[in-house]
C-alpha cells in the first residue's frame, strides 16, 4: 500500500516529508518514484512535527506548494528507531497538513505496521483517528508484522478519492494479493484465533527485547559514547556509538563484524533521505526478531567485540 | 514480472506488439503505463508473427524505431482463445526481433503461465528455447495456474541486463513475495510433492474442458453461426457468436444472462487492445476452472438461453 500510494500521488519533483531516521524501504520507493524527500528530526517523541511549519513557509515562499503532496509518518514503534509519535505531534501533523492544503490536498501516510507489536508503555490512538473527516490520512498496516513476517497481506483505510485509483494500481500490478494468504487469515479470523496468535507473538518478541536490552547493558554500558534507545514496542534496538565511530557497510566495523564477529546490522546512515554526506554515519539499527534469547545475548557479544576492536 | 517488465521497459509512448486478442489484464498495465499498443491479429497458430516485419518498416520509416521495446507473447493455451504459438511462429519472432534490434533491443516477453495445464496435443518448446544467447526472451512463468490459483508466486528468466532494474523494481514495490507461500511451495517440491499435485489439477481440468465441450456441442451446435475454439489446454474455451450479436458488459446478451440467467462470461472486446470502435463485438471467454462438470454444463445451457433469447 505504500508503493501504491506512492505510485498514485508522486510524480517526479514532488515533495514528501518523512522523518529522520525512517522506514529505508519507503525510502528506495520514494527514490525511485523521483520524489523530492524532504527530513525532518525525530527526538524520544517521533518526528519534530512542529519543524514542518517552517518548511512549509519556505516552500510557498518559493512558489512550490502545490508539488507537496505527502508527509510519512510510522506512528508505532518506527523503524529502525522503535521510538512512537507522540499523541500532542500526531494531532498536530493532521493540523499543519490540513491547514497547508490550499491549492491541493496534502496527505498523511500513515504507517503502523507494528501497531500490534506493543510490549508495554502508552496505547496511542492512531494519527488516523485525529481526521474525523477522513480525507487527509491514509492509514496503511500489515499482517507481515502481527501475524507472520513477510506474509504480505496487509490493508488499509484511505480518503474516499483515493479509492479508485489505488485499486486500479493495485490491478495493473498484480491483479490482487494472494487468495491463499487471504484464505488462510479469514479462516484464522473466523476461527477466533488471530488475538491469540498475536498475543503469543507479542510475548515471544517482548521477551526477546528484553533479552537484546539485557545483553546491551551486559555488553555496551562500559563502552564510552554508547547508547540506545528501550523501545515499547516493535522488532527493532537503535544504538548509536561514538560520533566517529562509522557503521557503513563500507566501514571497518561492518566488515569486521560480519567478517570476524560473524553478526549483522542494518547501518544508520541507510535509514536518512538526502545527501549521504549529511547524514549521521554513527548509529545501528539492531533486530531481535529472529534470533532466540541466546542467540541474541551471543549476538550482542559479538556486536561488542567488533566495537571494541575497531575501536581500539 | 509482466508489470515489472513494463515498468522497467516501457516509458510513456513506447511500443508493444500484442496479440488481437491477448491477455486483458496485462493491456490493462500497458494502458496505465501509456505505452502505445499495436496488435497483431492471430489465427489458429497464434498471433500472425508474419506481419511483424511490415508492422516495424512502417514503424521505421516513421523515424520511431527506437520506441519499440517489447513483443508479448502468451506463449500456450493464451488467455483467452486456448490457442497456442506454433513453433514456426516462436522461432520466426525471434528473428525478427533480434534482426529489428537495430538502435535498441527488442524484448520478447514469454507469458507461459498456462503450459503445465496441458491436456493433448503437440508439447511445444518455449519462444526462449529459441534464443541461445538469452538476450532477447523474458521468460516469466507463475504457480498461479499450476500449482493454486491467485497463488502469486511466480518465476522468470530474464536476460542478464535486466536482472538489476527488476529486482530494484520489486524491493520498492513489495519487497519480495510472501515468504509463506514460497516456503509451502519449497515444501511441495523438496518433498516431491508438486508434479503429483500439477497432474491431479491437469485430469480435473481436462475433464472440465470436456465437460464444456460437450456442454457446447449439446446447447449450441444448432444455434446457426456460433462457432468456438477446442483447447488443448488451459481454461478457457473461447466462443464467437453471429457478428450482429454483441457481447459487450453494457449488451442485451451480458445483461440477460447475468440477470436473468445467472451466468457471466468475458467480453471478448476486453481482450483486444486500441479503438473500441474496431474491436470483435461477438466474442465470449467462457472459463471452466472453477465450477464442476455439473456446473458447466447448467452455465452452458443457461448461456445458450440467453443467446437464444437475444437473437428471437
Amino acid at each position: 500500500l505504500l508503493s501504491l500510494v506512492g505510485e498514485v500521488l508522486i510524480d517526479p519533483g514532488d515533495i514528501v516529508f518523512v522523518a529522520a531516521p525512517t522506514y529505508f524501504v519507503f525510502l528506495g520507493t520514494l527514490n525511485g518514484l523521483g520524489a523530492r524527500v524532504i527530513s525532518i528530526p525525530s527526538d524520544e517523541r517521533g518526528m519534530q512535527t512542529e519543524l514542518l511549519e517552517n518548511e512549509l513557509q519556505k516552500i510557498e515562499a518559493a512558489g512550490e506548494l502545490s508539488k507537496v503532496k505527502l508527509i510519512y509518518l510510522v506512528s508505532y514503534y518506527e523503524n529502525p528507531t522503535g521510538i512512537s509519535l507522540s499523541a500532542e505531534r500526531r494531532q498536530q501533523a493532521v493540523e499543519i497538513a490540513q491547514r497547508w492544503s490550499k491549492s491541493r490536498r496534502i496527505f498523511i501516510l500513515e504507517d503502523a505496521a507494528y501497531r500490534e507489536l506493543r510490549y508495554d508503555g502508552p496505547e496511542l490512538p492512531s494519527v488516523w483517528s485525529f481526521d474525523p473527516d477522513r480525507q487527509t490520512v491514509i492509514l496503511a498496516n500489515t499482517f507481515s508484522k502481527s501475524f507472520s513476517p513477510g506474509f504480505r497481506v496487509g490493508w488499509g483505510i484511505v480518503p474516499t478519492e483515493l479509492v479508485g485509483p489505488l485499486n486500479d494500481r493495485k490491478g495493473n500490478e498484480d491483479f490482487g494479493s494472494s487468495n491463499f494468504c487471504q484464505h488462510l487469515l479469514a479462516t484464522m479470523f473466523g476461527e477466533g484465533l488471530y488475538q491469540d496468535h498475536v498475543q503469543l507473538l507479542r510475548d515471544t518478541y517482548c521477551s526477546k527485547r528484553d533479552a537484546m536490552l539485557a545483553a546491551a547493558e551486559n555488553w555496551f554500558s562500559e563502552i564510552s559514547g554508547v547508547n540506545w534507545v528501550h523501545p515499547h514496542g516493535g522488532l527493532y534496538v537503535w544504538m548509536s556509538l561514538p560520533e566517529t565511530l562509522e557503521t557503513g557497510f563500507d566501514s571497518p566495523l561492518f566488515r569486521r563484524a560480519a567478517e570476524v564477529d560473524k553478526v549483522m546490522y542494518v547501518p544508520g546512515e541507510v535509514c536518512y533521505a538526502g545527501d549521504p554526506a549529511g547524514r549521521p554515519k554513527n548509529q545501528m539499527r539492531l533486530s531481535f526478531g529472529t534470533q532466540d534469547a541466546e542467540g541474541i545475548e551471543l549476538g550482542m557479544q559479538r556486536l561488542s567485540q567488533a566495537v571494541r576492536a575497531v575501536l581500539d
